[in-house]
C-alpha cells in the first residue's frame, strides 16, 4: 500500500534560532503579535508499505536519519493511505 | 489569550525541489523506499489573541506574508490554546 508521511523536524527548544528571530523581527514589524517564532523543516515523502504499522516504523527511521540528534527534534506528524 | 501554532509553507506540486531530490537520493540510497520527497518549512509561534478564530486569521495572514504565492502554498497546520 502506498502511504503519505509528513515529517517535522525542529531545533529543540534551548537552541538559538537566528531564523526564527528574523521572521519573528518582520511580522512584528509588520504589527502581528507572534512571539518565540522556530523555523523548521517539513518533509513530505510517499511509502510503499505492506501496512501502517511498518509504515510509521519505516518513516520514524528515516526522520531519526534526517535529523540531527545533538540539536534538533524529529515527529511523524501525519500518515495517510493514498489510493 | 496565548496560542501555539504551527504553519507549514511547501512548494507547489509542480515546482522542482532539488533540495527534496536530493533527501530522496539519500533515503532510497539507505535503502528505504521513499518516494516524491519535498522538502518545505515550518514555523511555530506563540500567538497574543482574544479568540480562537481571531488567532487561526492572524496566523493565516502570516503564513500568506512569509509565503511566496508564486511557487509556495502555506497551510495553518495546528493551533492550541496556552496555558
Amino acid at each position: 500500500m502506498k502511504y503519505q508521511a509528513t515529517i517535522l523536524i525542529e531545533l529543540k527548544p534551548g537552541i538559538l534560532d537566528p531564523q526564527g528571530r528574523a521572521v519573528e523581527g518582520v511580522l512584528q514589524g509588520l504589527g502581528y503579535r507572534a512571539q518565540n517564532v522556530r523555523v523548521g523543516r517539513v518533509l513530505e515523502m510517499e511509502l510503499e508499505s505492506p501496512s501502517e504499522a511498518e509504515a510509521h516504523r519505516q518513516a520514524t527511521e528515516m526522520a531519526k536519519t534526517l535529523a540531527n540528534p545533538v540539536m534538533e527534534v524529529y515527529t511523524v506528524e501525519a500518515l495517510k493511505e493514498r489510493a
